[in-house]
């Protein structure tokens, strides 16, 4: 058995690098960016006018001429004497001959002439936004290894990129097994319940852009198991199981993965909930295989897997959160607690984290509305109110 | 001129009910739930089986006849006396006749029985998760108004729910004015710059499951800008557009807007970036329009647009997050100020946000690797580090 720090750095000891494909643009938040974004030219690329105005040679004169109007976009026009303004608009290239922009409701246009407002004194060279004062051509601008947001899809249009490259996505099956799960297509018997596992993991997976994935529900039949685990394998990538890897007569999830090549990393990791998981490679493909509970299998899921796939795609790695539980809580066994948790920001500012325990590790219910879960050290049994704990978002990136 | 607080409250009092739509529950994640979720029935819905092991009728007798053995999902079988024990997977139901149930690693088995460890002394009723002791049928565990993430897809699945009620996402065009601006197709000329506010709301609406979203760029020429606007207010529910919204001469939304009766809600905002924002409504259409700094938009989208169309679509309101300021800032103007920063919880558990200013509301590479932005009181210029202000994630929800 290993520890959770433990796990987690076997997971990246053998994390494969997925490589980079291409996307649009417009699919592209939520992605690992993976190429690097310099400036195609300066920035601002020429002198730039920074409001609706005129535009004039600061010589302390106070009336002039309007020689033409220069919008965003048009060519500039060049002043023909002092004597002349040009009217410009936000965003238009500073007119070659001025040096200053008078803004709009500081002059008084009529017959043809500007004049400037009384005891108005432009300063020489106001709002006139420098080419290049925000950083030079070739500069960089964005860096591999870091999740496309609003911003940085911004940054990559200004850049002219209509396709970018991000971390690839690959295939990624979803396997739950258990002869007790039914899907939503016929009642239940009794003694059966509705599978739950793989479609969670499925919508997480999609919403964080994987669109290629399958869930898929296999019988604990040996045999049957074996040879659709092994098609699994040879059209996956990543293979995430839940069920099935505990030490119990049905669970045969371990045993076949290691018939079919799949190298144990490691099995039991001193956690609750997931103390059964287990981890595997075969080549470059990646086994993880949760316990079936569906609270272990969400922690595990968020704990690990999300990460892994992330990591796998060039998410450069990041700390995790530090809440502060806002209410005592004991644990006696010496595991690693995953304690589900509802945060908000007090007043001050503080991330505060309200436990929210399950009765069991199969009453998963009471998770929808939570927030995450905190990680709650296996050296220690109380954790009083005001210890500051890492906290995981269920919802990562 | 409306205040920060103003403009959302005039925004709220429009706010439209988009509806709800039906998905498929693997598209449900980062969606708004619209149903009620109630029990289908007794969680457990039958005394289930907590241990692989053997099921027993407790009577103090330590060794028992094996008399079958009942995996998960098998319909369960009646003890045949107290002599026998049923050998039990985890999971499974208690078999009537039994009342407790021994963990496998405590007992022994030869020769068709099964023999408690010497000194065990099971407990009557042990691990047995007793039906209904979660929640009964009909509780209810899911209501209307919440995210959609992982818990939330367990639950609705382990319903057997296969689609699921979301608010709708409607058909929202994104539209960018300006003459100056040019999309990737094309080299620059010196005085062009690329389009961005379209292309980066546009992916972040995408990656918000607004799918049916377009990105449009009108030049400034009146008369094709009001038969272009006409059109698109027809066919879309939400129009976002950016640039054209100040007093300048090239300014033409606010007018067209009004002319194809949207009319004003509000235009003005005491805000920087973003003074000049306007919006209006059209019977149940919303037009918000934002001014084209890039900065500026993607403020005024986060602050404004995005809660407003995720309200609409049937989201509970939040509170904003509380950061604090881990360096004084000062802002003299009379408005609220909109500062970008990095954000990172310390060892203590406190949201600590870290200016990042923008040297000037045009230059938006800088937001690149930020995490949102904090927002500044008007009535204040001295904002020393310690202050706790209210925090927006670029990416909400």
């Amino acid at each position: 058995m290993v520890t959770v720090s433990e796990a987690w750095q076997h997971i990246l000891e053998v994390l494969p690098d997925f490589g980079s494909e291409t996307v649009a643009l417009e699919d592209a938040c939520g992605r690992v960016l993976r190429q690097t974004v310099t400036a195609e030219r300066d920035q601002p690329p020429f002198d730039r006018v920074m409001m609706d105005g005129i535009a004039i040679r600061h010589t302390g004169a106070r009336r002039f001429r309007l020689q033409a109007t220069q919008q965003a976009g048009d060519a500039p026009i060049t002043l023909s004497s002092d004597e002349h303004c040009i009217e410009i608009m936000t965003g238009a290239v500073l007119p070659p001959g001025t040096d200053t922009v008078v803004p709009v409701e500081r002059i008084a246009v009529a017959d043809g002439h500007a004049e400037l407002e009384a005891d108005y004194e432009p300063e020489r060279g106001q709002f006139v936004h420098r080419r290049g004062s925000d950083h030079p051509e070739g500069a960089l601008l964005l860096a591999p290894g870091s999740l496309i947001g609003g911003p940085e899809a911004a940054v990559l249009a200004s850049q002219g990129l209509a396709r970018v490259a991000v971390g690839r996505h690959p295939a990624v099956a979803v396997v739950s097994t258990g002869n007790e799960l039914v899907g939503p297509e016929r009642a239940l018997q009794p003694q059966e319940i509705r599978a739950s596992n793989g479609p969670a993991m499925l919508a997480v997976l999609r919403h964080n852009g994987f669109a290629g994935c399958r869930d898929i529900h296999l019988r604990d039949e040996p045999a049957a198991m074996r040879n659709q685990l092994g098609g699994l394998l040879e059209e996956h990538r990543v293979l995430i199981l839940s069920g099935g890897v505990s030490k119990g007569k049905a669970d045969y999830v371990p045993g076949i993965l290691s018939e079919l090549g799949v190298e144990v990393v490691f099995h039991g990791v001193s956690q609750r909930p997931g103390k059964p998981m287990w981890f595997g490679v075969r080549d470059d493909r990646l086994v993880f295989a949760l316990p079936g509970n569906p609270v272990s299998t969400l922690v595990c899921f968020r704990r690990y897997v999300v990460p892994a796939l992330f990591g796998a795609a060039g998410l450069a790695p990041a700390t995790p959160e530090t809440a502060i539980l806002s209410a005592e809580y004991r644990f006696r066994p010496s595991l690693t607690c995953f304690l589900p948790a509802h945060v908000r920001t007090d007043d001050g500012g503080r991330l505060m984290a309200a436990p929210s325990p399950t009765n069991t590790s199969g009453d998963f219910t009471t998770l929808a509305g939570t927030s995450g879960f905190v990680e709650l050290d296996r050296e220690r049994e109380n954790f009083p109110a005001g210890t500051p704990v890492p906290f995981y978002r269920w919802q990562a990136g």
